[in-house]
């Protein structure tokens, strides 16, 4: 199924393992230490953002940012926020009220290991911690700091972000749900805040409008084959490689590409946005090489 | 008790009604409505933002902006930011995995009428508004919009900020606490978004850095005394003035003035701190009449 020949394949390897050090160097300056009162509270924060994650999010930033040519410097506190929001609603989708998950990336969630309360917390701390960190980036003008804070809430909040997502999510939990309205779930969910980090890594590089535009419609396609390959893995993938119970999804009946589409269909759909990405990219005189690489990366993902 | 002769004590009042009045509009503007999907999620939030509170923080950010010169349409929506963020940490701290609180204002707290999922929601929603709001404003500056946005983070998280406050204060409850360790964890549950408040409105008006430190004292002392009066009242208030059940604070063993000072000794600390907000304001040029009001009014609350 891959698409794209071993040099950039490697490139990418090369670029994900790059930007993952130095993100997770920069969470690790930007976040309080576990010793810093509110001690519980802090190493909440942190039993959950160095968990393992992929940094999906940043390195999608730092690529589009890098492509519009700015240096990765400017790129890495605004990714950390991305980041810090994405890993707060991690922390808050786990608590028993909502998706009541005790098992995340092969170990327990924020909730089981610190108790509720500190898990509720961490997370209302990450998202503001988010904010300060983007208001406080001297690297990038007043301007451009107004525009990623005002993008991330939006992608964040509601009626256009994250948690409307998050709440179309549970009151579908309990209903059929056909794949359009799937569609405007999981873009909001997860779409949202991909989306924003795509814009981000624009804004910073000063792209144009147009530009701006091309980067949307090519993270739309992104964030939604991101989800669809999440559901392909909830299906296929082992325990191991998943670091959580797969088959969940599919026996609670929950909406997903899977059940409405078949494994086939599911797969089809994927392969049809992995398409309509790349030829997004088709509009921007920039290299694109590597955006094209992480399209590859989200279609052939294995865990 | 009352320090403020009769036509000032009116023009508070009069100032109290109408900036309620002007931000409640502002907040109905601002928060999506209750058909907005998803819609319980709005109603949930509208519940809590619009449940009679006596918005005290965008009160005095707008007392503070006024006094040094801001026209009022300037100071509104960054005053409804600080009571989106004041009511996310209402949300939140009234959970069962908190301090489980059924009645907030004389009716049911968000997560009783709502389920706990719909008030998480709710609550993270209004956290990210509150910088949408912020980063939005027109009126303002992007170094304006930059500098209200770090403020308003800084106050709501940790280590300095409301969210370590709360901290603080559920890890107090199992054991015997202190003064000092008292006056830290109201500094930061209570104290730190007044600051952000007052700072705010000195911000937006284009205050000095020495006029911004005077106007930080003061809420220091503001904030305190908010504290202190809220502990009394605890103790001395019935439950129909109070909209909660009047004591539960001291029966619960719970660190506060009253039970660490005694009523007498409450509210002798209380007078000091009211006496101190005052001699800060003397060092302004600006007009105070206000802000001292104010200070009188914390004092002598009944509700």
């Amino acid at each position: 199924m891959t698409t794209t020949d071993i040099s950039l394949e490697t490139s990418l390897r090369e670029f994900q393992v790059e930007t993952q050090e130095l993100i997770d160097a920069e969470l690790d300056r930007l976040i309080p230490s576990e010793l810093t009162p509110p001690a519980t509270v802090h190493s909440a924060i942190r039993w959950s953002v160095f968990a393992g994650g992929k940094r999906f999010r940043p390195m999608l930033l730092c690529a589009v940012g890098e492509c519009f040519g700015s240096p990765s410097a400017a790129l890495l506190p605004a990714a950390c926020a991305v980041e810090m929001i994405h890993a707060y609603s991690l922390i808050h989708d786990d608590l028993p009220s909502m998706d009541d998950d005790d098992l995340r990336r092969g170990r327990a969630t924020c909730h089981i290991r610190f108790g509720e309360a500190a898990a509720i917390l961490a997370g209302d701390a990450l998202q503001a911690l988010a904010f300060k960190t983007v208001a406080e980036d001297e690297n990038l003008s007043t301007e451009q700091r107004t525009r990623l804070v005002r993008e991330i809430a939006i992608a964040s909040g509601t009626p256009s972000g994250m948690v409307a997502g998050q709440a179309l999510d549970l009151d579908a939990e309990s209903r059929a749900v056909g794949g359009d309205e799937l569609e405007q779930i999981h873009r909001l969910k997860t779409g949202a805040l991909i989306g924003a980090a795509a814009r981000c890594g624009a804004i910073i590089a000063n792209a144009t409008n147009a530009q701006l535009s091309v980067v949307s419609d090519y993270a739309a396609h992104l964030g939604l084959l991101f989800q669809i390959t999440d559901d392909l893995l909830d299906v296929t993938a082992s325990a191991e490689a998943l670091g959580k119970t797969p088959g969940k999804d599919m026996r609670a009946a929950k909406a997903t590409y899977v059940n409405i589409h078949g494994l086939d269909g599911a797969r089809q759909l994927g392969e049809q946005v992995h398409a309509r990405a790349l030829a997004t990219l088709e509009q921007l005189d920039q290299r694109t090489e590597r955006l094209h690489a992480i399209a590859d990366y989200i279609l052939n993902r294995t865990t």
